[in-house]
């Protein structure tokens, strides 16, 4: 065992960790972590295991959390953060965002997706479910990071054949290079980015690979009421019937925003078991004017979660901030104060968004890996502890994380995170670079 | 000139403060401030200024604010935080907040009002427009905290004579106590609660002695649509008509919510010159129905400034994350993604905030008294900087200011606050105190 004092490899991992003075449910109480990164104990432990473990991490006070799942987001976009906001979206795309990415490069996607595991990590994030381009690129940076990702390449046909045949084999290509990578951590997805740039060949052609594969479906569905009103003029149904026509449907499936379902629809995605991933500050910032119906989705079972969507239309990743923003929009737009409590806010970001991904996070329970954050109690926003998760979704933000376990390794400790400087200097210089590519084009 | 090394004094205050490796409006640049906590030069400085100052802030590349000015809360409620969350507003008044406001002492509101200046100051903001109760240690509170506030004693009498008269009387001996402090800090208004809790009466009296004392008006009006159904029905015409008639509208007035203004109010409190306070997490948060309609008072040349509510309606008192709910709430309700652009929302948050309670904070100017704050940029809510609006508006929160200056003394410097964890402890005593003695009354 280390004294409190020797920090030294303690951001190696494969040690074990004994947190002491932690909160779980009001409770102070001691967690035990062992070598392999699983939660061997949570209890009155210190006596049993202070001599065993290789760290001692005093939690003075903090709250002890399972770690956030962000279940939509494209995470290299954090190079774009505030490089254009407020516009409609067609100018918003067509002037700013895809001239910018028409000059994307593998490296860009690389130190934006370092820069999005840095500020994940800082909020209290663990797990993300990725959508975007260059995934190779992500792939490292996250195996790097140390957080875990499904990640997904994003599938855009745009009803053309020749193109549809150079998607499906670059999404062939990039599940094999997830699978060589061998990193428990790292999954691989299909990634049909909406039923408005995906052809009905290539929806069914990823339904039937990621079915195939055994591995997750990531898509955008009915974000806007164009997107809606167009596929019943185009193909007579709604959005979820279509893609459940394509068999993309599926228990493996993450539908992200949903904001104009309808209540059959809603029913339709309980009964397929989608996973819905709720996107409120996206959808606000780009007024999408509706917001997802919750509580007919939570009504039909459907495994409700939180994303943040990229930083190109939030701007940032923090799953406190839009944990609040969720129970905000739910109670205004639904006309309701009681609706999406607090503590249902918080599952969306942890339990529900780890049934999503499939990882296993979201819980902290003995055999279950330490996917883990400790958030400071002793702040304004903890103060006074009336009540844990009220504090958390509507008081807090992720700037109250101070410690950040993924599989039981120490990825943040005490607000100190290894390589952080580097990681914010590259990246901001790699957006700088871009820009200037974009302009002198 | 001490070294930057030796810090000892520098929360004293009355000493002069040079600030290097700043940025504002994209440009480096030096704030000097003089012993009397005016901003006396802003440029490049060094060399002029290094001899003479008594202590060098080195700010590390910080952007430099103006301070936020929070234009209606409640502070002292920052002790119910988290205590009584997702109800409707009938039983979470009459059941959680009323009884245990009957337990309130004057010793609770000071210690509430420590706690939420503490988390201002934290998060940025140097002034505050209150109503609450026992003002005259809400005001002891300011007093130390080093802070600005304009501090008003709600006033409700429930349209009985009796109440009334002891209304006035402690708006008067309130007053006159602000005014006995002579803390060119700290200023008195009237508070007039609402038009469905104060009498016309009691109205026109507040509105009387709000202009021979030359002081200001803080008010609450149209939060919800039953206050403005109830005001028609009751008097035949809407809320803001009826407080015109009381002389309640004046440019001295603040106008809190605001939510249901028809385009006439608007017109109204425009002519009036009322300052109106947008409030939307707590809007959202008790489910108004309506957003504020910031075009059409924007369009008439209302002061449109931004508050935060008190923390059992919020629960924080982050003007940073207000300014991003403002924003994303008026593109989202209004339906329009360019409404209320990162720049405007920062705006309301510093001048027209500076503007609505006569401090003349709010800017960056040689001559202004140095209310001003450094929001770090080595962060990753500030990477990339492609916008400094966007960021602060929708990446960052309060959590990114590193130092707090308010009339030239230092309150937070690099994150820590002189005093803090007794305040904190104090507070998280007071409130548990008041909880255990309202359950055994």
């Amino acid at each position: 065992m280390t004294t409190d004092q020797d920090r030294s490899g303690i951001f190696e991992g494969k040690q074990s960790l004994l947190i002491t003075d932690t909160v779980i449910d009001g409770k102070s109480t001691e967690i035990f972590i062992n070598e392999t990164g699983t939660i061997a104990a949570i209890g009155d432990l210190r006596a049993g295991y202070k001599a065993e473990a290789d760290y001692i991490i005093d939690a003075d006070g903090a709250l002890a959390l399972p770690g956030l799942v962000n279940t939509h987001t494209h995470a290299a976009m954090s190079l774009f953060r505030g490089y254009a906001d407020d516009m409609i979206l067609q100018d918003w795309l067509g002037q700013k965002i895809w001239p910018l990415e028409a000059h994307l490069t593998g490296e860009d996607v690389y130190w934006g997706t370092k820069l999005a595991c840095l500020e994940m990590i800082r909020t209290g994030t663990v797990a993300f479910n990725d959508m975007y381009f260059f995934m190779e690129d992500a792939a490292r940076a996250v195996d790097e990071s140390g957080i875990r990702a499904v990640l997904s390449f994003g599938f855009i046909d745009l009803f053309s054949d020749e193109k549809r045949e150079n998607e499906c084999r670059a999404t062939e290509k990039f599940t094999r290079h997830v699978g060589s990578m061998n990193n428990p951590r790292i999954k691989s997805a299909v990634g049909p980015h909406a039923i408005y740039t995906v052809s009905p060949k290539g929806l069914e052609w990823c339904a039937e690979f990621a079915k195939e594969q055994e591995i997750g479906i990531h898509i955008h569905l009915s974000e806007t009421e164009k997107e809606v009103n167009d596929c019943v003029a185009g193909h007579g149904r709604r959005p979820a019937a279509l893609l459940d026509d394509y068999g993309i449907l599926t228990p493996r499936t993450i539908a992200a925003h949903c904001c104009w379902l309808n209540e059959a629809e809603c029913g339709l995605l309980g009964k397929r078991g989608v996973s819905v991933s709720h996107n409120p500050a996206s959808n606000m910032k780009l007024a999408t004017n509706r917001a997802m119906p919750w509580q007919q989705l939570v009504a039909v079972g459907a495994n409700v979660c939180l994303g943040t969507d990229g930083c190109a239309s939030n701007n940032n990743l923090d799953m406190f901030e839009e944990a609040k923003i969720a129970a905000l929009l739910q109670k205004f737009f639904w006309n309701d104060p009681a609706a999406l409590p607090a503590p249902r806010a918080l599952a969306m970001a942890t339990f529900a968004g780890g049934k999503a991904l499939g990882f296993g996070s979201g819980t902290l329970a003995v055999g279950a890996p330490a996917d883990l954050i400790l958030v400071a109690t002793r702040t304004p926003c903890n103060t006074p502890l009336h009540n844990a998760f009220s504090n958390l979704v509507y008081a807090c933000n992720g700037g109250s994380v101070e410690t950040t376990l993924c599989n039981g390794k120490v990825l943040m400790l005490n607000r100190e995170i290894p390589g952080e400087e580097q990681t914010l200097a590259a990246a901001k210089a790699a957006a700088e670079d871009l820009v200037r590519r974009a302009a002198s084009a």
